[in-house]
């Protein structure tokens, strides 16, 4: 708190009539970059058009692109997953919002089945596997910029994808 | 270091002896959950046989399972990560296992790609793929264990794996 209070440039009584304590920083700070990243993603879907392929390349490309644009995000997801590991109440909280990214892929996932766009699949689990490719190379992207460029990653994950997905 | 000493029963000084500050003892835990988890992949790749294919399938298996049988593997993993968001010495150490790791399994990929078993792909592009993956999966395995299980997330892997590389 100390730290924040000094960085931030306010008083830390300032900062304890906003923020409790270290963990509710942290859940603040969480949700901040999930509205951002969700805000980008749903910016590149709105571009992208509403059909469900398409919905699926935004979201890869939107997702893998905050790993250089606004690393900030990943900062803070690594930061809340090592608070979380001995932290059951900020470990429910991604837990709940790991369920909600699922469900939200899943429903694009439906929806392409049901066009015929995808092959029949479990949603939720076809939302595990995008969700984690996703969430895998972005941290390879967040870590070593020098691996690769996200054009690429972008690229490699949307044939994987599409492969997958294939009818 | 004063906690750890506490937790581990032992003086700060013959801490201090062993290692110099946090930095190393987060070094020496990271090769410590690396090489049990090299040691569980080869073990499964012994009882899989030579074939590309297979190995591939107990790479995965074994990957997996480490988030339920190994879950300090992971934790030590995500504490790592977030200690190198600000320290590039770590941050290095890290690009270079995930370089090994990448063409470790790059060397799989290329093999079952020589034996007509998978299609031609880039070896370290495909790695990326296949280690993006591992890790996101295995990450949502050990975030919340009530998700799906590994027998699931084993059978869901190997079947986006299997059609990203068939033929």
């Amino acid at each position: 708190m100390k730290k924040v209070s000094r960085e931030a440039r306010v008083s830390q009584g300032i900062l304890h009539y906003y923020f409790a304590d270290k963990r509710a920083i942290l859940v603040a700070a969480l949700g901040a970059v999930m509205d951002d990243l969700d805000a980008r993603v749903r910016a590149a879907q709105a571009r992208s058009g509403p059909d469900a392929a398409a919905r699926l390349r935004a979201l890869i490309e939107a997702s893998l692109r905050t790993a250089l644009e606004a690393r900030e995000v990943w900062v803070v997801f690594v930061e809340f997953w090592g608070e979380m590991m001995h932290d059951d109440r900020l470990r429910a909280i991604n837990a709940g919002l790991y369920t909600r990214m699922r469900r939200l892929i899943g429903a694009l996932i439906r929806q392409g089945t049901r066009r015929g766009q995808f092959r029949p699949v479990e949603p939720t689990r076809a939302a595990a596997v995008i969700l984690g490719l996703l969430d895998g190379v972005a941290l390879q992207l967040t870590f070593d910029p020098e691996a690769f460029d996200v054009a690429t990653a972008t690229r490699f994950c949307q044939e994987a994808l599409g492969r997958y997905l294939a009818r």
